[in-house]
C-alpha cells in the first residue's frame, strides 16, 4: 500500500496548525517526518504521527514553548528546549551550530528537555548542505541493557554524521543498540523467533521471544535489547554499551539534562536530550581538496571487491538518496493501520473531510 | 610469567636512546608503551617492542624528524608528522589540542604521515588529567572488510573518549572491528575455530579458520575481519563499517593523508593518520556540576540490576584503573617469546649485559 508523497505532505502541513503550530513550524515538522518516509525509515515517518499526536495532546510537547539558551560561547551553546516539539528543536539547534561553525569553525549545541526529533540525519545533512560536517546524537527512553546487566539503562542512542562528498553526501545514522525496538516488533508480528544475541528477558538471560521482550520494555519490567555487538563481550557488546554511554554524555550529561534511564519516567514531559555539532572542515586545509579526498575514499570502498553472491557495496546515505529520488515526486509506502490512525487524528481534530480521503 | 614493572621501564628508557631518541623522548615513548601493559592491553605493550624496533631500523619511523603544522586556527591544526614515532606524535598533538581547548574551549588536531602510537586512551586521558574531555582516533593498515565486500579496506580504526568522573575517569577505547587482529592470533595459536561472524576468507565467505584469515591478511590476499556488528547486516555490521569510515574521515581525510586502504603499501613509511580532540566541557555549563552528573550516571550503570550469574557491571576505564593500581609498583605479565625478543633487541643494539638478565 502506498500514498502520494504530496498528499502525505499536505496532510501533515494541515495537521500541525490544528494543534496550534504556525504554518512555518508545521512545514518544518512535516518536512522532517516526510524525509524519514522518503529515506525508507518508515518507523520515523507518518507511522509515528499517532505517537506525536498523543504527546502533543497529553502536554509532553508544549506547542507554545520556545528554546532557551542557558549557556553560550562563540563555539557552543547549552539549550533548555522547554518541551518544544523535537523537530523544531532539532532544526533550530542545528541552525545555531551551523551559524557558529560558519563564524568560528565549529559549533557544538547540547540540548535538554526536548522530545523525539525524528531521524537524526535530517539535521546532520543540514550542516552538509552548508558545506560543513554535521554530527548529531540523541538519547531516548531506556531500552538497552549494559553488558552483564538485566535492566535497560541507555536508549536507542543513535549517532549520526554527515560529510559532504560527490556524488552524494556521506550520511551515517545508526542506533548504538544491536537493533532498534521496531525490528523486534516486526519479529513479534510475524511470530518469528529473534536471532540469538539480540535481547534479554527480565532476569538478564538471552531471550528469543520478541513478545516477551517488547512487553517487558513497555511495562519497564526488566530486560531489553543488547547493545551493538550483542550480549556479553564475545562479539564486542561492551563496545556498543560504551558508545551508548557516549551518546548520553554528549546529549544529557553536558546539557545537565536527563540520562536515558530517567527519560519518560514522569507524566507531562519526556526529558529527551540531543547534541548537535557542525564543523567547517576548512579549518584543517583546503575544502575542495578535502571533499575530493572523501569522495575518492568512498568510491574506492564502493569499487572494492565484492563478496561471493554480492554485486554492490554501499556507502552510508547512498541507498537513502536513491530512494528519495524515486519517491519525492511519487509515492511512499504505508499500511492500512497508519492510514486508519491518520484518519482518526483528522476526525479528532475536526480537519476537513477531504483529508479523510487518503490515500 | 611476569616481569618487574620498573625493570621493564628501565629497559625501555635505556633502549630508545640507543636508536637516537633523547632521554625525554625515550621517557615518553616508554610511558605510553608501559601504560598498555599496566592496563592489561598486552598487545600494545612491551610485546610490540620488536615491531617498533623493525620500524625504526627500516626507517619507517624517522628518529630525527619533527612534527610540522601545515594548517592552523585557534581551535584546529593539521599536522604532517613526517614519520615521527607515533607515541611522540600522539603526546605532542594532544598537547596542542589541550592548549587550544584551554584557550578557546575546543582543540581539534588531525595528523597525517605518522606511525603506530600504542593505546589511544593514553592521549584521551591526558585531556582528562587537564579536566577536559578527550577524543582520539587512528587508522591502521586495512584489516576490516566492508559489508558485502571481500577485501579489507579499513583498519582496526579505534575510537577513544575520556571524560573526567569520580571515582575514576570514564575511558572508552575500542576498535571498530568485531575483534582486533591479535584475538585471531590467539585462536590460531590455540588451534580453535573462530566464532561465527568474525572473519572472511579471500572470496568474502564466512571463515572460521584463524590461520587462513591471518595469513591472508599478512599476504594482503583478500578477506579479513568483520566490522563491529559482524558479517552482513543482521547484527548491525553496516554500523561498525560506517564507524570505521568515520575514523578514516577524521584521521586521514581531513588531514589529507592516507586512508587505511593505502596505509603500509610502500616501503619506507606507514602513512598512519590520527585525530585528537580536547573539549573544555565548561563551555556547556558549570564544570563541577557536569562532572558530578557524569559520576552519578556511571554509578547508576554500575549499580543497575545484574544478569543472572553476573555480580558486576563495569563502566569503561574501571578495569584498567584497577589493574594499573595492582601493577604499577609490582609486575606486568609477559611471556618467554617477548623476553627473548627484548634480549635480541638489546644484543642487536649492544646494550649493557645487565639488560639481558630480564626478568
Amino acid at each position: 500500500m502506498q500514498i502520494d508523497t504530496q498528499k502525505a505532505r499536505n496532510f501533515c502541513e494541515a495537521l500541525f496548525p490544528a494543534y496550534g503550530f504556525s504554518a512555518d513550524e508545521s512545514k518544518i515538522i512535516s518536512d522532517v517526518i516526510l524525509r524519514a518516509d522518503l529515506y525508507g525509515i518508515e518507523s520515523h515517518g507518518i507511522h509515528r504521527l499517532v505517537r506525536y499526536h498523543d504527546e502533543i495532546i497529553s502536554g509532553q510537547v508544549d506547542v507554545k514553548a520556545k528554546l532557551e539558551t542557558v549557556h553560550e560561547t562563540g563555539i557552543s551553546a547549552c539549550i533548555d528546549a522547554n518541551k518544544v516539539m523535537g523537530q523544531l528543536t532539532g532544526v533550530e539547534a542545528m541552525n545555531i551550530a551551523i551559524k557558529k561553525a560558519l563564524n568560528s569553525g565549529c559549533g557544538m549545541v547540547t540540548v535538554r528537555n526536548s522530545n523525539h526529533y525524528g531521524i537524526a540525519s535530517y539535521y546532520t545533512e543540514m550542516a552538509a548542505q552548508n558545506d560543513l560536517m554535521g554530527v548529531c546524537m540523541t538519547n531516548t527512553e531506556a531500552i538497552c541493557v549494559p553488558t552483564f546487566g538485566s535492566q535497560a539503562m541507555t536508549g536507542t542512542n543513535a549517532i549520526a554524521l554527515a560529510m559532504p562528498a560527490e556524488p552524494f553526501t556521506f550520511s551515517y545514522d545508526a542506533s548504538t543498540t544491536i537493533v532498534p525496538r521496531g525490528k523486534l516488533e516486526v519479529y513479534r508480528k510475524n511470530q518469528e523467533p529473534l536471532p540469538d544475541n539480540w535481547a534479554l528477558d527480565a532476569d538478564g538471560n538471552p531471550c528469543n521471544d520478541a513478545a516477551v521482550v517488547v512487553e517487558n520494555i513497555i511495562a519497564k519490567a526488566g530486560g531489553g535489547i543488547a547493545p551493538l555487538g550483542g550480549l556479553g563481550t564475545l562479539h564486542g557488546g561492551h563496545k556498543g554499551y560504551g558508545l551508548s554511554i557516549i551518546v548520553d554524555l554528549f546529549s544529557a550529561v553536558i546539557s545537565s539534562g536527563l540520562t536515558s534511564n530517567h527519560v519518560n519516567r514522569k507524566p507531562g514531559s519526556t526529558g529527551i536530550c540531543h547534541y548537535f555539532m557542525a564543523i567547517d572542515y576548512g579549518i584543517f586545509g583546503d575544502k575542495a581538496s578535502i571533499k575530493a579526498g572523501m569522495s575518492k575514499f568512498l568510491q574506492e570502498l564502493r569499487d572494492s571487491k565484492k563478496a561471493q553472491g554480492q554485486n554492490r557495496i554501499y556507502t552510508h546515505g547512498e541507498r537513502e538518496a536513491e530512494l528519495m529520488q524515486q519517491r519525492i515526486n511519487g509515492k511512499i509506502p504505508t499500511n492500512e493501520k497508519t492510514l486508519e490512525e491518520m484518519k482518526n487524528i483528522a476526525r479528532n481534530l475536526k480537519l476537513p473531510e477531504s483529508f479523510l480521503l487518503l490515500p
